[in-house]
Parts: C-alpha cells; structure tokens; sequence
C-alpha cells in the first residue's frame, strides 16, 4: 500500500474573498484519492525578506514555512496576475522557500499551478513568470494541463464556489496529473 | 531654463550591505546635471498587498509610496535577482504603486533598470521579469543601455564604493539616457 | 503641414487565411489620418538567418527587408502565437532586421504588436516574448493598448474581415496611440 | 541490461564556426556510458512553418525531422541568443515538431539545453524563451545545471575545441544529469 500523496496548498492572494483561494477550496474538495491537500494560510506572516533577518534559521514565521513546503511531497499553487506577474507576497514566499539554494525546500519538489483572473487572462502571464522562478529553484513544475479560470465572476458563485463546469474537471484533471507526475518522480524503491 | 528631472531612486534589497543599494548611491554620485536623485527608503514599510486593505486611500506606507512615485518625473530602480525575479519585496511595492489602474502613478512614468548581482548574471533576468510588470501598467522603461553588474564583489570596495570603471560609465550612461528619453517623453509646450 | 506617419505591416503567418493577416488588413481599413500602412509580404523569402551568408548586405530578401523596415517611421506586427511565442519565421525577420546591432533598422523604432488566435489567449505570451526580442534591439514598443483577438473564428466573416466590433475599436485605439507615441518619439524641430 | 539512451543534438545556429555547433561536438565528445547522441543537422532543410504546407505528414524534410524526435530518448540542444530568444530558424523547428499538438512528438520528452556566447550572458535569457516554448509543448526540460559558457572565444580553441576545464566539466555534468532524468521519467516495467 501507498500513502497519499501530501500536497500543501497556497494561495498568493490576501483578500478575503479571493477567487483564487476559491479555487483551492474547490481543488480541496476535488481530491483524488490517493492525494490529500493541506492548505497554507500564513504566507502574509512572512516579512519582506532580507537576507539580514535570515540567520540561525531565521524567523519563525519562515521556519515554519520552510518545514511546511519541505514536509509536502508537492506543492498546489493558485496565483492572482498582478502587473502580470504572481503577487509580490507570493514571490516573498519563494523567496523565502529559496534560501540557502544548497538544501532548499523547493529543490526538486512537484509544483502544479492554477489561477483565476476576473478578466480573460486566467493567469497564464503570472504562472509563466513562477514559472521562470521555478528553474532557478530547480523545482519541477508540471507542464500542463493549464488552469486558467478566466472571467472568474461567472464561474464562482455568491459563496465562492467553483460551479462552472469546465473548470471544476479542469482542477480534476490538473490534480490527477500531479498526482502521476509526483509518483513518477520519487525515487523507486 | 528649464528645471531639473526629478527622480526617485528605490533599491530592491533589504539588507544592510546590500549591493543594489551601493549601486543606486554610486548613481546618485554621478548624477548628470539637470537631474536630481532622491532615494525611496521606505518599501519594506509597505504591507504585503491586500485588495481589502487598499481602502481609503489605502495605508500610510502606501499612500507615501504613492505619492513619492507620482511626484517624481522618472524611476530608478536598482534591483536584485531572487529567483530569476525581482525580489518580493520590490515586486510588492510595484503592486501598490500599480493601484488603481486607471490612475495608476506608474502610467506612462519613465524608467530606468540596473542591478549587481555576486554572479555572472547582473540581474539580467530580474530586469525582464520587470519589464514585463511594466507593460502592464503602461510605463516607459529605458531599452538600454542595460547596467547588468556581474561578480559584484569585484566591482564594490569594502565601503561598497562602486569602484569598477566600466561599471560607473555604464551607470553614467544610463542616467544620461534616462534624462534624454524622459525630456523627449514629456509634453511639448 | 505634416507628412504622414509611414507605418509598415507585417504578419508572422504564413498561411493563406490566417486571421492575423486579416486583422493586419482590418488595421489598414481602419487606419486614421495622418497614417499610411503598406503591407510587407516578403518575410517568408529570407533564407534563415545565417552570418555565413549576412556579408556584403546580404541576399537580396534581406536587404529588401533591412531597407523597408528602415524607410518606415513605425512598425505594426501581427503576431501569430505558436508554443507561447512569435512564429519561427517572425523571429528570422526580426534577427535579419537586426543586425548589425550598431546600425540596425530596429534601433530606437516605434512599434506596435496585436495578434489573433483562435483559443482564448489572443497571443498574450507571443507578444510578450516580442517585446524581450525588441528590448535588444532598443526598438520602442507601445505599451497598450494590448489587442488580443481570441475565439477568432467568432470574430471574423467567412471572407476574413474582422466584424467583432469590439476588436475594430481596439484596433483602431492602438493606431491612434501608436500615431501620437511615434510624434512623441521624432526630434524635435 | 538496460538500452543506451538515445540522445538527438541539435544545433540551433546555421555559421559554419558556431560556438553552440561547436558545443555539442564538445558534448558528444563527453558522453558518459549508458548514453549515446546523435546529431541533427537538418533544420536549416525546413522551410518556414506553414500549415498549408503541412498537410499530408508535411514536407520531407519535416517528416524527416518529426521522426528523428520521435525516434529519440531525449533531446539536447545548443542555442544562440539572438535578440534575447532563440534563433528563428531554432524556434521554426520547434514548431514544425509540435505539430500536431495532439500527437507532438515533443509531448512529454525530456530535453536539456546549453549555449554559447561571445558575450557575457551564454545565452541565458534564450534558454528561459525556449524552455517556456516547452510548457506549451509539454516536454520535460531538465531544469540544471545551466550550461553558459559566456566569452566563448576565450572557452574554445582555434579549432572550435572546448578547452575550458569548468564548462567542460559544466556538459558531462549536464549530461550526466540528462541521463538520470530521462530514465526517471520512462515508464517502469
């Protein structure tokens, strides 16, 4: 027998009623079997790094990120598209992930990325820019399918629940994909 | 006679001994006449970005940010690569300053990139992952000449005085650059 | 009194009804005055760019190319998007255009993308990874409006001609930016 | 027994004296066991992509090229940076191989990339460019180590040889790397 696969969620949006934690809640309530998602909800506790505070393991909001992203077997990130990029929250949380680049917590993990934009975008500029941030990290990101949840009012409801159709088996197929991708790339017994 | 370009100097690193911000100082040394550099000292005052906490007017931090961006004729930004990116924190400060687009005080403003960096690089993916954020919010940035500052620890002494010649002509060039492209950019009487 | 701004058309495809040949041909129709836009149809006869073969000014399809590119005050580029980038046969035209670096046809000229595609992205990623190409060249790319024509197949007739109201309004902005952002950019007098 | 890997080279500069041609000598020279490359030096046989052309298995010297990519473990390519990207003619082959998207012979193969340059950046910001060409494509780019050997003339000899102790070091190492992750990825009995 396996033990599932142990993802940690993130979403790179702060506001509340964030479309894009939406959409991790509804990639949660997804899940295929054989994987469990976790989400990680303390990314804003993070300060701007600065490689001044990063000594003796470096505080402990960071401490405690790190042991997150390095405890899960890959990682489930929902990003917003500001100024076609991720959230500079988010990019601190990778930035933070990053450090020391010989041990880092990304190195070689599984990455899936998904997105929701109120306009046509989906995201699909930002997720390309984490993307690029991804080599540097040596993390594997897997390459498709893309979740681009565009025009994202007429796809969530007042709850902010995932109701349109197509994306729902979107965040399905995108969850199976990592979930295969994550089993190929541990080592064999 | 006509007045001198004001521009607003922002460093990307936070740390004390932090290259970039010895690059912007070694610019605003050699700051051409007819220009003025004053240094933004205040992003790492700025929350992370949080649609719900951009009210008002939005926090102290960022309605200084807001306004030392909309006051200056151009930027000058010095930045670090994280990641093949921009740092969080500067990514951060873009996404406030970026709010609300339609009077964005990034639209149209003119920009100028450099960065150091202890490797061979310069930065030079971080400047295009800005240049990207900067089509979105219609600012003009400076094709070149690019100040990409390789093996840093070469080029600075240990006051971190810019010291390497070739290094301080580019930066030189840039600032003229800068002044020409902003002049021409500006409405004609 | 003067002279009209002499804009030069290029399409990345290839194929005899591609949609961003079409939208290149709306742009004509809709071109506004103090504006003339001739078309250039010849990028497909470059050989592809080789130095061996760049002495002497090059084959004549280039030196055609390098001279045409050089006579207009402002290009307009019609982008296809094949695997998130311009099109093989776009990039060939530009690295031809180019060279040499110190004397290129691209330096310091005014340009403006859009592009068609027939899924949702309307080549938001090709037009980015033009403008990192034109960052080297020091050409100066209008930063919007951006036109992204998706689901074109909805927003063409049977006969090519792009009907979607919408986009000829998007079409038409970005020439009139395009106008006032290539004055903006002459010595002036 | 496991079966060597087989490795196609491509070359993405037509010079007869490339340095990136003269990299992938270099490779070849430095296969570790267990792996054999291949090198493809047809490219420049295509013609410019057109789907009108591309009907009925495309031209010969498609077919020829589909089937070589096809027929290959793992890719290996050595690009030159022209205007920030790869190469037209390189980003041409790209896109003749990835067509059809559903069958592409590049969906899910692995590929490591490495270039040269005559300046500082070893084709860097050309590498980012290809590899996002390869999330659309869904082939598995190998994300280290970054080959750039930067001040090519300085690396190679008179007579194109890799001379330069480190980047030789720099390709087995990519290799050596190509070879653990290609078998990764392969299905398991």
């Amino acid at each position: 027998m396996t033990s599932p696969l142990r993802v940690l969620g993130v979403c790179g949006s702060l506001r509340a009623k964030s479309y894009n934690r939406a959409l991790l809640h509804a990639a949660i309530e997804l899940v295929p079997p054989e994987m469990v998602i976790e989400e990680y909800a303390g990314i804003d506790e993070l300060p701007h790094y600065n490689a001044d505070l990063d000594v003796d393991g470096g505080p402990p909001s960071a401490a405690s990120w790190r042991s997150a992203v390095g405890a899960a077997d890959a990682l489930l990130i929902a990003t917003p598209e500001y100024n076609f990029g991720p959230s500079g929250v988010l990019k601190n949380a990778v930035d933070w992930a990053s450090r020391p680049p010989a041990t880092s917590v990304l190195h070689g993990k599984p990455i899936a990325l998904m997105g929701a934009s109120t306009g046509m975008s989906g995201t699909a500029r930002a997720q390309l820019a984490l993307r690029q941030s991804f080599v540097f990290t040596q993390s594997l990101v897997l390459p498709a399918p893309e979740v681009l949840v565009s025009n994202a009012a007429t796809r969530f409801d007042a709850e902010l629940r995932l109701t349109d159709v197509a994306s729902r088996d979107f965040v399905h197929r995108l969850l199976v994909r990592l979930l295969a991708f994550a089993r190929q790339l541990q080592p064999r017994a």
